[in-house]
């Protein structure tokens, strides 16, 4: 090897190396580049490094290293009305053709004719029967295909962006740190299991296996030969409230290390999750854009917070204000 | 650098290289070492090969690639007699002195009395009364100290090593080789969930999220102000048969690629299995080795393969002969 070839391969160790470090400072210095400066971000940042420290008195295996995010609001948006059951009634649309008794029948007449307040006077007992009409009586491959269908074509009216892309950039940064430093990543929702799904690996990369939610009874059969698992008219499991430490109970089976929520109804997974021994976290978004996305809280008909809003502060909850901590809302497509 | 120094770092070189090429034929060249050569072997390594070849026509994507094995008989001992049974009545007599109807109460009474020809005459009523005594009334967190505990001691009297040693090394192997080709693993048993949580990560390096089973109605308490999970004394799910499938569905979310069961409970799971798009293998344990564990088929009380030993060669199932395609069943400890 002469002289000019030894310089060049050493000039291109250097550059490599450099070039390395330079990315490693870049990833080392934030994590979080979405998220501003302020005491959520500090308290996630030193939260992370106290239970992945392996000399502090906090330390956490990986395999105990459970963060739990709720969907609606926490991940992706939920106003002016949760996604899914925007869903529904699209579906009960597409679907009224081979339901002419719909023409006559509460709350899918109204739901038809377009009368918004007849079927949110419906209840939710008229919910859950549009719910069920349009969540049931096909295979587990015929829902996936029209929750796919839908989430890849539906989109919302503010944003001009898909439904399914409505999701937080600062919380994509939030979900790759974690698992980054050796946490496995779940959604807990109140939401369909089977409607999340088939976009949870895409958007979060959080795996199919990895999404808890409500669920309705599913029963095995043959079907023209085919062994397939067809989807019943019949709430199985309601993954909302004090449904959410259960789902997380039959799904994860240990308590979490870190939840996030939005809502009152994420209120006893965070208290679940922070009544576990050593550090833990619990946090809550906070909707207080009107500009970049919606300010609601306490009167909100989506996502109410107003008890854990009352019981942050006692409860060391941490509250994260979209306008305040989040120095961007969506990932750019 | 001088002569020596470049013939001294080109022989390390050499060195490393020819290590590192060993290890690699060591590795490619038998990842089932404990399988002896024969049809099921290469069946399972043409299986992998073909899904895992991103040339060939079926390639399946790394996140699709989901296997699936039931527990009892299929990746540790059943017999004599289920595991969690013995738990069970091990658990029960515990118990005792703070039931002390138990002493005038079937089948109670004849299990502290060891009067098991009583006990097994009180059939699946008396043994499931005796599950719900001993698998409920108690936190999340108090079951899983009493299973580890048990776990932890128990020894199986004809191999003198702890029950929950008992596992195929066989299936230790497939395990491993399956993740290593990309593969994701789970446990589909009829069991407790909760039961074999404790030692699956341990045991199969399958974590506890990915254990599915059986399950008891819980829910959300508070207990002397703390937040806990309470196991109530009743059936949620029950994880067997057509309810395999079932328990996929809402813990996966997607059909496996493989599924390796024992008995003919594991059928639905197979054919659900096999019924998908693609390539796809199901494969059955058969017990035919009575001196190195046991033999036992048709007329079992546990394990019972009947209806599929009949229908496996018209169903493309691979039936694996622990005899013979098995050259060590349990690993060193």
């Amino acid at each position: 090897m002469n002289y000019q070839s030894r310089l060049s391969l050493l000039l291109s160790g250097f550059i490599a190396i450099f070039a390395i470090s330079l990315c490693s400072i870049a990833t080392a210095a934030d994590p979080l580049a979405s998220w501003n400066e302020g005491s959520a971000k500090q308290a996630i940042l030193d939260f992370v490094a106290a239970v992945t420290d392996e000399n502090g008195k906090n330390y956490v295996e990986p395999s105990e290293r459970i963060a739990v995010f709720d969907h609606d609001g926490t991940l992706w948006v939920e106003s002016p009305m949760y996604t899914q059951i925007l869903f529904a009634f699209d579906r009960a649309k597409k679907l009224a053709p081979q339901h002419p008794e719909w023409k006559t029948t509460q709350p899918f007449k109204a739901l038809l004719e377009g009368d918004m307040k007849t079927v949110a006077a419906s209840g939710m007992k008229g919910v859950m029967e549009i719910f069920m009409a349009t969540h049931s009586g096909m295979t587990a491959e015929e829902f996936e295909a029209e929750a796919s269908a839908w989430l890849a074509t539906a989109k919302h009216p503010k944003f001009d962006r898909l439904y399914s892309r409505c999701i937080y950039q600062p919380q994509l940064d939030l979900l790759a740190y974690l698992r980054a430093e050796g946490f496995k990543t779940f959604i807990v929702s109140g939401g369909g299991i089977q409607f999340m799904r088939p976009i949870s690996e895409k958007n979060y990369g959080i795996p199919p296996e990895n999404v808890i939610g409500s669920s309705v009874v599913s029963e095995f059969q043959m079907k023209d030969g085919k062994p397939v698992v067809v989807r019943m008219p019949k709430i199985d499991f309601n993954n909302d409230k004090a449904g959410k430490p259960v789902g997380i109970y039959e799904h994860i089976g240990q308590r979490p290390l870190l939840a996030f929520g939005n809502s009152d109804s994420d209120m006893q997974m965070i208290q679940y999750t922070k009544a576990g021994d050593g550090l833990r976290m619990g946090l809550f978004v906070h909707h207080t854009d009107a500009e970049r996305e919606y300010a609601y809280d306490r009167e909100s008909h989506v996502g109410t917070l107003d008890k854990a809003l009352d019981q942050a502060d006692a409860n060391d909850w941490i509250i994260v204000s979209m306008k305040v901590d989040w120095n961007v809302i969506f990932p750019e497509e």
